[in-house]
């Protein structure tokens, strides 16, 4: 059996928008989601993104929240064999829903694929996973009981033209020693992003654990030189490609804000 | 992987074995069978069926509760193999349990065939769908905002001796598009019943959506003479064949009155 | 300290109202009650009436729920002393839920005083009670293990012009006796219906048990002749009093359909 | 407001009752008493005993359960006021119950007063206390962190003919201050047992908190000698008194092996 | 009765203090004080601060998290009393709790009283409310249908030397009638905080509720000039009184990050 | 799909270290190992041992709990495969947490196979069943309505050089029609041991049911010799071989202590 995570990353347009986008996800979308999926989906929980740190922009940060689902089956099959949804009802969302959180309208998202860049639309990122990590760089053995965690969960992708079997060499062979041995890391895992079903264009998932965003600033952003520039970059520093686009990312604590099957129960439908 | 759903309709004799039936169901029933199957069953829900409206009978309405799960494994496969049914606890049951929810006696059901009828019995139906409606008629993208639904949820069977490919073509190309056309009819879906297993002799689930029971009189009774009927009917109206024999239905919130899984957790034992 | 238990009963005009009047219980309201009540309120269930049995509308019977509270504090306190409710929040209710609930117009219920009748308006009933019945008439020692019980809940006034003390001298004196008596009845309790708050007309509330419907068919429809007439009486037959106007009641199983602060936990908001 | 705690403790006959015991507690009871209290109750958890350690018998040692209720009322109060109990259901119990409890038979009970004793019958002990503890002997600032925790619970009375004053003037100032100095006591806490209501014949409850059970019996058994005996000593080693008749205790951990209110929901009665 | 609301207020030093504060939060403190106040408080919640909004230091806002609680008892009795605090286990904190949470050392907070500043610490605000607001000044009826909230709660004292009877015929003659007129404003409430525990020196808690912190700024930054001066203001702009001395605020959602209480089910010990 | 059922039995070195293990079963184990496997257990319930009977230990009788999970995946297979273990967080033991459990310490086990004696260590019994008992011997039909079960649980290997396959067919043809006639015995089941994965030496599990521990006592040391001998046992009497080495047990309830996906939401973390 295939189980499958699935991580979503969302943004709002700027902080006024956070009642409009909450109203929405507890008053609505988690009840209409778990009416959806119950019967397929082991997990689900929501964790809101910690404030963006300085410099953040700059490491495509999502500011508002991640999303995390395990799923028993492919939820596309469906949708990639142009059958029926399948589905009872559909979810709701608000008129300006794309506006507040910062996605291009649903038409031009229809025609064109993914558009995210640093100064337009930070349309949501949604990227399936194994059930296991792949690759584990450092700190395993760590448990809950030795401190706090200022998790970065990062997705991103080589830039077009670049191989992405290149692109993983360096990311593994080059970036990641060079990540392990900083001494502000406390663990460092990644892995691919599924095809089946493929939902974004990114390549590679990872995180990289600190005690706080002061450690990730003095590792990423003070230490930025130490990171091995790939040939193929299309920017100076890392992440060496453009931010919003080719990379994103979000600061996420250990705990979710809500894990939803256990903790919600409004009012659930029929499917 | 082959998630499941099913479906399971029961009848009360009459009103007064209310009392006696849900006493059954939710003193003993529900933790016994969450005690069996929670490992494999991922959602558990009962719906009480709304009482039967004018002329419901005349469309094999059952009257009391219409019970979901959804299966990450084919529970019947150990009986389909002669293998002991392998739980350690079996479920109890009253001694009249049979008659007071209008059932043939446990040993007169071993001998034959299912024998529902209009005015005999009105056994359990218990039928096994797919997880996702196959066919989409009407109504696509209707949310939970949208308003109170009042659920018809049918299954029937074409009488011996007709194709079943050939009642089902009658049914997708030429009942369906009439049903869609209605103005009363919010909603339309439908999918084949499955054959593995098989718990019941029926080919087919549909639900249909109204506002409210005076819609659906509207459409089906008084409407009654706008649907086609097939050559291989046996009855001059619809539903064109026998009413708890060949078709049988339920009236329903889009709400469960209870979701168990999340909602109780009583005397729950080890299997 | 003062814990008092309401109970409250609602009638639908007729059946096609259950899916707006559900619809609006359970995705607006039960959420919104405990946000606002949860601090001072024990325990909060829903009991859905059991179907009318025959001539069950010559005892007033109401055809949807009936909700209990158990009350830590008056809430009507603020009211009374003509201060602000001191809610932030109040609750939403569909532009026609006085109509699909069978209530006069919210502006005249306000002008005058409660005013149900067997052939019009069926108001709430929202009688406050003691935590404890006072009497004890039949049936002190029954468990949920002796077996189903079908609860017939009333709540009744003496007419205008009798003083309550002789109608409960004829109550506990002639009445009971005679009800206590019957072979049909397994439990049999009742308590004055307290005065503060006082939220409806009535004087006292009873419980009488029975195994189902036909028992108390035919303890109260064929056995009325039994019951005595008390000399005020403004009809010939028990209840002596006009149904929906002077004597309301209701049937219900044992088991509430939904115990609300344990098994629901929607969007819920500060208050 | 008075909220008052209330503890009881209940031993088995001999270990082979335990599975009846269980069977009992969690088919039966735990689901009646909260349908019965939850108005009024705050906190209903129970407490599974840890083994009677060596010579835990020379100190009254109950070795079933201990459960432990928060009350907002004093529940007996209809009994003291020769009232109605005022319950709709009464709890059941099977047959054999006292016997397997090893208590006097109910009939024995109700002639006489509570009569424990080592060699004879271990009554419930019922005792109702103070929210707070009253006393505070040794340890306050530990927190759950600190470690596990051995908690004796124990609940005495002096003999007859002795003035309670005395009594806790000995226990306060000549026995707590050498308990208090015993370096294998983590925590000693105690307070008066309430007289409203008064349902059992004990003056003071205290808990002393060990490691594990090795020093408890290094305290109270091996070091038995350094506790100061009282004039009015009926033993000649500590507790001075007859165990199980005037001192009665029970091992237990922090942590209760049920908080019945919020982890177990099942067939719920109204009241 | 007297049921009690309470609001804590915490800050902390900037934002990479979030991912220690929270693991203290959620991993110990939430369990540890439910295992402690459980029997006697009916609610528990969380709030996370929405993000400052532009210029919200110069109205002494909060950044971490609000806290409220409703009390069936007042918990300070006992140490008004000098009496033992009476709880088996203290609760547990980390040793830069006061450094992270921009707290005064805890021995200073002994000697000296509430000690906030905007330039200085930030202490804990705990404040004790009536149940009910006392005065309602503005958007009566709002129902959580009405669309989004963004709630200032907010909590002042006037300054020393100014009678608080004086200050409040300000507040509520003067100032109120101009904020209850703003177009953005769509709820205004306000209480006294409570003598009966007190626990902070501010005199006053309010809420001003908009559609997003839009809507504030346009209210209390671009039409600060509208809000009217009282004589003894300390400050030449509103709040007219030093931020984080003697005026604190936060900006919250209408729903809580966690309802502890039905959400959270941690390691609970016994009292 | 290939559900598995798996068993853990664990034993305590004597009964002081109770207060120990179960510190950090429930305020670390059950919350860490939620976190990492909810994804893909469906159940996961703990039972404490009941007490060891009379001669238990010559049955290698374990004396604390017994752990059960349902796996909708082989969680070893990532190490079965040599690659990463593919988690977040690793689970935090105490230092002692071997020898507290009467385990060998972990690098002696790493060294050597699974090595539990009578006298010796008890390590940790971690067996893969089906999900479905396989064996049905006796007492099909029984329900939670029969009373209470009094449960042993067994896992047993054939001595070194036995073919199991012999070892079975004594099992199936010669032992269990024995213990199937024996009328203190009510239920008796079994099935074989899996070997994806294989965590433990032994062939085969069972379970059989008494009505307490009396009856055991009876069937198994009292009517020992009804039970017919293997040629290769290595022992005179019954279990034949070696207890704690070659045969192992506990006695249980048919109710877990706590079914933890359920009744425990305490600090979960991300994966």
């Amino acid at each position: 059996m295939d189980i499958r995570r699935s991580i979503i990353m969302n943004c709002v347009k700027d902080d006024s928008d956070l009642p409009k986008a909450y109203h929405w996800l507890y008053k609505y979308h988690v009840q209409e989601s778990m009416s959806q999926f119950a019967p397929y989906v082991t997990k689900y929980s929501t964790y809101r993104a910690l404030p963006v740190p300085p410099n953040g922009q700059d490491f495509g940060t999502y500011n508002w929240i991640m999303t995390e689902h395990y799923w028993l089956i492919n939820p596309f099959e469906n949708v990639a064999s142009n059958m029926p949804r399948g589905l009872a009802f559909s979810e709701y969302w608000p008129d300006d829903f794309m506006e507040i959180t910062n996605q291009p309208p649903t038409s031009t998202l229809r025609e064109r694929s993914w558009m995210g860049s640093k100064d337009g639309y930070h349309p949501i990122v949604f990227a399936f996973l194994p059930i296991f990590w792949e690759l584990d760089f450092k700190g395993e053995g760590r448990t809950p009981e030795d401190g706090p965690n200022y998790r970065w969960q990062i997705v991103f992708k080589y830039p077009e033209g670049v191989d992405p079997v290149e692109g993983d060499r360096w990311f593994v062979e080059e970036l990641a020693p060079v990540i392990a041995e900083m001494s502000e890391v406390n663990r460092f895992i990644s892995s691919k992003i599924l095809d089946e079903p493929r939902t974004c264009p990114f390549h590679r998932v990872a995180e990289i654990w600190f005690d706080s965003s002061k450690e990730w600033y003095k590792a990423f952003v003070e230490g930025a030189d130490k990171l091995p520039k790939p040939q193929w970059a299309t920017q100076d520093k890392f992440p060496f490609v453009e931010p919003y686009k080719d990379f994103t990312g979000i600061f996420l604590l250990d705990r979710a804000e809500s894990d939803h099957l256990t903790q919600f129960n409004g009012y659930k439908t029929g499917r």
